[in-house]
């Protein structure tokens, strides 16, 4: 059989059968008004998405291709492999072929009827290898940074995101439920990892997590017991773990766990490109009483978190208060790293890259919105020791907020 | 115990007690002195390292930071993120800590005295927004690209550098060899491919595979069987499975593997940063004649790549040569992707990243030179049916070649 006549006969009927989800056009609609509302703001007269997430979140797919998104007409996808299985995953009417970038200027003239005066870039991750390409391809159009517009749309969810979120929760509690029958003492921390992920992986974990970053990397496999949970690394955590090498100094290691040893697992989950982000504690028989005590304190500046999120809270007046309140439950020193690499944030915001707005931080002062979603993380580190720390996402919502990781937060001792 | 003095007196015996290895310093000079002669040629003075997998070639670390290489001075390690563990991992003597990158110019300025007229920068990853950050830093130095200078040093590898390929490659092997045991009829791919991987982290697989990519992600998880085999993507390689969702719609899904199916699995290790790429057939009882052909197929061009691999093969004259021996074995229309999607490429670069240079592929007019290392992976589609393939990484020495993933070339029949 031809193969774009399999695809266009049989592809949806496969993938549709095996729990594939695709983005309804009126979602679609719906994001576009929302980024068409900021271009006319910035004055934008085109927008040319390229990097993945957007494309996705635009289009509903990630074929190779772009999207052009005129202000004043419907969007045309541009597909360089696989169009006909673009068309299945993307309810965008105006759908075409190219082979090489150069076709792009006039692509959109055809389809507008002129090249755009100003064309906005992804500039927060496009490499400037290929804007000096658009530069020489669209010598007359001003391009500019159109990285916050995208940024500031994708920040408020959709129930639809939402609801995928919550089912990328689904797949994470399965994973602590089977969790406990997976541990045993002489596992190394890697080895645990990998299980876990494997199991993840059976229940539909899309096992990439994504990170809007040049050199930021995220992963699932963030397990770290005794001293290992003490040692900060590359990343912007309060502890980044020993890992496996100089290349890759973060996450599981090949230390082999012990009893009694806090073992943290900050486990990450993905459902259709969005993710769910939570951190519990884990011990072999009983774990020593100074992380139980750590992990009590984690647990009530989380509650204090979620007590001030709603509508209208302040991101920076949240994280301050956590600060306070880690500080006169003894953990001034220990809160959020060890001394003089104390990180300064709480939450990260969450949806398809782990790096979205809002970061309740320092310096970090506005105003939380429904449909906002986060991961909450108080961590405390003691070097050459161990950490105890605990993490759920949530979303913001009319009254408060709703937790999209509904795992018991007990510590998991086997 | 104060966390900086833990990691200067206990980071590196525990690291090396679980197998790190630390890139000497005599390597890094033999790499800094290859760099500095291209930078010579070019013109450039100085070159500013910021991407990581270039950061770790030129330094040993990955931690957060950066690396000055003056043309005329030995390099200056600058750390925003760890500096104590950076000092651990790297054997550059000058490493200083830094809070905000505004303070790079003035670090940069009294290092080597000056700012540098020329400065190098990596333009085929760096973020647009990080590069006008850089010409506001250096108003007065001509920023010029030097991704051309590291891409074509990091093309020849040493034989440190090989060696972790092939203790990458030996943890491949190990997958390969427990895999027999793990695959059963009614498993899904995703199933499959999460178990595999659990055994890759248990022998020290560091999980993530690199690629120099705004969009292109890979992963090892690449388990095809029966027609999503046949299913193209956005990957530029002849097959990219159904994946689970729009959003990952490549590799393993939750399609259930029957037998008699093709089984292909193409799954990359990573050790210390190395790669090592590599794809056997699978099958539950025996496979359908149809694939064992292409399979022997896939394995003939395979050798006639490696036949004419040596110093001084002309990378598009062997990967011509596949086109017309696949004609010859009937397969041209299958040969590489389904027709209309063919991919032009028969083996890519490996190292640090998985698409570094040499490519054997159309256009790709240049000699392979002793030291080069690549994945060499004919394979062969058919929509609607699934494919066939065989892939195994290759270092080309004096004499020839020598293969780094040493897995029988049978078909893992269960």
């Amino acid at each position: 059989m031809d193969h774009s006549d399999w695809v266009r006969k049989k592809l949806q009927r496969l993938s549709s059968s095996l729990g594939f989800i695709y983005t309804p056009m009126e979602e679609i609609e719906h994001r576009l008004a929302r980024v068409k509302a900021r271009m006319e703001k910035e004055a934008i007269e085109a927008l040319l998405v390229i990097q993945k997430m957007n494309l996705y979140y635009l289009s509903g797919t990630t074929q190779d291709g772009l999207l052009s998104v005129p202000l004043e007409r419907k969007p045309l996808l541009m597909i360089k492999r696989e169009l006909e299985r673009a068309k299945v995953e993307s309810p965008i009417a105006e759908c075409v072929a190219f082979k090489s970038i150069r076709e792009i200027p006039s692509l959109i003239q055809s389809h507008i009827g002129k090249i755009p005066n100003s064309l906005g870039l992804e500039l927060d991750v496009l490499p400037v290898k290929d804007y000096f390409k658009y530069q020489e391809l669209f010598p007359k159009a001003k391009l500019v940074d159109a990285s916050s517009v995208l940024r500031d749309t994708r920040k408020i969810k959709s129930s639809f995101e939402i609801d995928l979120m919550r089912k990328a929760g689904e797949i994470g509690k399965k994973v602590y439920l089977e969790a406990k029958k997976i541990l045993k003492e002489g596992m190394t921390e890697t080895e645990f990892g990998g299980l876990l992920e494997a199991v993840a992986k059976r229940y539909g974990h899309e096992g990439l997590l994504r990170v809007r970053s040049l050199n930021y990397e995220a992963y699932t496999w963030h397990v770290l017991s005794g001293l290992t949970g003490g040692i900060v690394s590359q990343s912007d955590s309060p502890m980044g773990g020993l890992g496996l090498s100089p290349a890759f100094p973060v996450g599981a290691s090949l230390k082999v766990m012990r009893a009694h040893e806090p073992i943290l697992v900050d486990f990450g989950t993905c459902f259709h490109g969005y993710q769910a982000d939570e951190t519990r504690m884990f011990s072999i028989e009983k774990m020593k009483q100074k992380f139980i005590d750590a992990y009590k304190a984690c647990r009530e500046i989380h509650d204090a978190v979620l007590d001030g999120t709603r509508p209208g809270g302040d991101c920076e007046a949240i994280f301050v208060k956590t600060l306070k309140l880690a500080e006169k439950l003894g953990y001034k020193e220990s809160y959020l790293g060890p001394p003089g690499l104390q990180t300064r944030f709480i939450a990260h915001g969450i949806g398809l890259e782990l790096n979205e707005l809002p970061f309740i931080a320092q310096g970090q002062s506005y105003a939380l919105e429904e449909g906002m979603t986060f991961a909450v993380e108080p961590k405390i580190v003691f070097p050459g020791e161990g950490s105890a720390g605990i993490e759920n996402t949530v979303v913001v919502t009319e009254e408060g907020y709703e937790i999209l990781t509904p795992v018991s937060e007990e510590i998991f001792q086997v």
